[in-house]
């Protein structure tokens, strides 16, 4: 047979009827920690990458569209966010985000997986590009929902960069009323929430629940979608606020904004790719309005088996 | 093992290093004509969809994300289209929609393989809805690029929904500047041209020398692009003209002009539909529109291998 | 990519973590049954092949090999076998193997499912050969459990030719004591039984305890096995008689027996063959015979999940 | 979905239409050498295993079958074996195999590949056992096709434990005619050569050729196989010599002999494991048997792509 046939493969379950295949190239680090299987993999395709329970976090191709989506529309949005809370993000590449605005003074970091941080720290440098050691950066090894459920500091902005709320784990406590509404107790006025919530077309029943669940606890939320090839797949998030409304961004002129309040150039997210990200198809608007179910810590929603 | 495991898969490589693996709950038909394999397979995931030669073409759940993409923007851009030409297509779902505009007098269907028309009028009635009994509809059964060729009868639209310029099929001769040379002499004044050209995201280079090649014959060009679930990807369009500019269509009211000229409600494409598909993020415009090659007869652009 | 890359494919789960992947050629046939799913593929590699449940249960190339190893040490064992029952069998290879024993007067075939009957009448010519319109066999459609357990008609030998006893099936009930016990009543004076009993190697607890269970019931129980190339591995019989002791049959002349009593000659079976099925090797004797459990109505044995 | 659904795999490719899917628990190793990628991998069915190239070349549950599979029979045959020569064998398996016989006083190794080596040393223990520090035993890193090719030491055994002979690799000069007129010359008289053979059922027309070059040198060869559970199917060895007919064999008592020569107990091969070894049914000596060409330098066998 011709050198094609790989044989190293990670095949990552969508659903029991369909999976994505990637041909690794090499093994970099493969772990076990409390909570997860923890895999630092070079897929031929995608290059290096971050792999948790078989599921690809992000890819050194594209990481930066996830994370550059999920952090600037919530810090725009603010306009001045000083202190900045990231509940998850193991990779360091949302606080490198984060720390990219030139107002932040203090950022608290909480992870759950002492294992991720470290194997970030040493495979990942692409990733949080020194994050760690910005003075600025507090990191907590813990549980982000005890975090936010006693009552603490408050901060400008809290952005949500966790694991997908499956059966098995612990995160789908985190996608819940209770949650949120303890999140908001976090939030200084003014401030602005963000968390990643699932895929929009792959589980639009599990991102719809997510979006109403974070509308009942907020004034404004919006919901918006990028595609990231690594995923092979949407990919969507909630941002949310009671004194500011995200439609608000789409009046805005972004790139001026970016110009302003951040450091460097971003790679993705500017005029454009707001309008792209915010503007959502009918048929998924569809479908993810459609939803009226409410997650609560009773009754929790989780991606489809 | 659980009912879970399933044991009929369809393995759509993208590349020789990943695929996608799907479920397939019933083979409906199977058969092979003088071009390809084609077959009608029930996905588990996806419902009902036509595959040839293993690469999915269009599934029951999302047809209408891709078929109106393709048609409705070009026919917007003309205004007043009564004769279209289609050049492969051989669902009958582009028929299908080009058939709901009021205009439209005559539509001419050329495509290369009867078995898929046959195939298609047998096994794909949701997508065709009627359209080969349309009495507007002339189908001929032969090649586009031949057709395309010769001196004949002129156009509003021409719309190119082929398969992929692979480098073992006859397709690829379809994507080169002779062939849109030649579709330009098919135009009448004001007419516009359409095409499928690919996956920006996938394959980012023979989607820009498709675009440029497009640039490079007509005076106005545009690209766009659609995420389609079942391909798992974002999908390209280029949309030319000599005589219209695409850029047009940004400043009307879309959802306006089609209550003018389409009979029935789409599905997927209106204003926020339009605004998703234009507005192309930084990464994938640089990309796309750092290739600078163009494709000849000569010198043919294919799909990677 | 090359033409090697094959898209349709049907794999063969052993167990959650190895499977076989054979690419598909032709599908045949596919339906549901009242029990299973039943498709008859073309493989590109083993041709066409029966397939149960995802479970390929023969393959042109090498069902002789099978078949011949499950009809033909029973009935020289015997002798002069004149009644014969087969217990399932539906591609009627069992049957036609039988039938080619000059002594045979008549043989009784109970299957419990009509569409794999006539699904084998139909697609499997090359398997059956006739042997359903042969005036010597009548096929009865019913339960095999059901048919032994009651009283009636006494055979010279009972051949059980049945689907593996997963836990989702009702076939598991064909490989406990109490039903052995019903198949001895069955037996005439000199009478001896064979079963398929899984594989020894892929799975010897199953097969230990299948061994094991009609070893409590008959005074001489013998196992052996066959490596069959289109399961991918050695496959196990066990032969067992109140009255005939199958290490016999190691001192016999085979090729001359069968010479007597066969029409036609073998593919596979004969004196060399024989001695390489009853030469169970150390390892898996070890496995198989270190297996105490006994299978019953209450406490049955399964395949291993 | 439950937590059956595996993601790290080695997809083993038999042809282009076949494979099978091993999941894997642990990447233990992984590196590439000049020749070939070598992995250390814990496999959730068959644990830990050695893998060049994605082909696994032995796991820890049954390396002995293989091992004491290549070795035995030669030494048997030989009888009072004082100098062995190795091709291959990096996994030190074949050499522990060889120092249990208590005439042994020297033994060579030649493994053409140092990494291998040292991943052994390291990572198969279970395999090697302390072999590489016995003082009989020589290991040169080199090239066993000029080694073999240069005058030099004779032996009374030499064994070929060498890659199969891909096309793309260089294994395949030691599967031909010139290679085996070179070891019959490095003999001392009586001396004994045995190789393993590729698969007599995965690729009998490879398998066939080689038996074939191999009788065309030496007076007596033999060819035998055994099931090896973790290759999924039957794998075959040729033994030859000018002074000793492997045909003996079957005529001593091989339990006594092994008593007599080898230090403690085997655990596949003894009397019974040797008649079912050298038991070759109908149909795959038809197939192997019915080969009628030679493989040479010049026009060499390879298995099928």
């Amino acid at each position: 047979m011709g050198e094609a046939y790989r044989w190293n493969w990670l095949i990552e379950w969508g659903t029991p009827s369909s999976a994505h295949m990637y041909a690794v190239k090499k093994h970099i680090f493969q772990g076990r920690s409390e909570f997860q299987e923890i895999q630092v993999l070079e897929y031929e395709d995608l290059g290096k990458a971050l792999v948790l329970d078989g599921k690809t976090q992000s890819a050194i191709i594209d990481e930066f569209v996830y994370h550059e989506a999920l952090v600037h529309p919530a810090m725009l949005l603010h306009g001045s966010p000083e202190k900045v809370l990231i509940l998850g993000g193991g990779e360091g590449a949302t606080a490198r985000e984060v720390l990219r605005f030139k107002a932040v003074k203090r950022v608290v970091m909480v992870d759950i997986d002492p294992v991720v941080i470290e194997v970030a720290k040493k495979y990942l440098p692409e990733w949080h590009q020194g994050s760690f050691d910005d003075p600025r950066l507090e990191l907590i090894i813990g549980d982000g929902l005890k975090y936010v459920m006693e009552e603490g500091e408050t901060f400008d902005v809290i952005i949500a960069d966790l694991a997908d709320p499956i059966e098995a784990g612990p995160a789908y406590k985190l996608y819940v009323k209770e949650f949120y509404e303890a999140v908001k107790k976090r939030l200084r006025p003014g401030g602005v929430f963000v968390t990643q919530a699932t895929s929009p077309t792959l589980m639009p029943y599990t991102f719809g629940v997510i979006y109403n669940t974070i509308r009942s606890v907020f004034a404004h939320a919006s919901y918006y979608m990028v595609y990231v090839k690594s995923f092979d797949s949407m990919w969507g998030f909630v941002l949310a606020s009671d004194d500011k409304d995200p439609e608000e961004l789409n009046r805005v002129n972004i790139d001026e904004r970016l110009a302003q309040l951040v450091e460097g150039e971003n790679r993705f997210y500017d005029s454009t790719g707001h309008r792209w990200m915010f503007s959502i198809p009918k048929h998924i608007r569809t479908e993810v309005e459609g939803v009226k179910e409410i997650a609560t810590m009773d009754n929790p929603v989780f991606t489809p088996a």
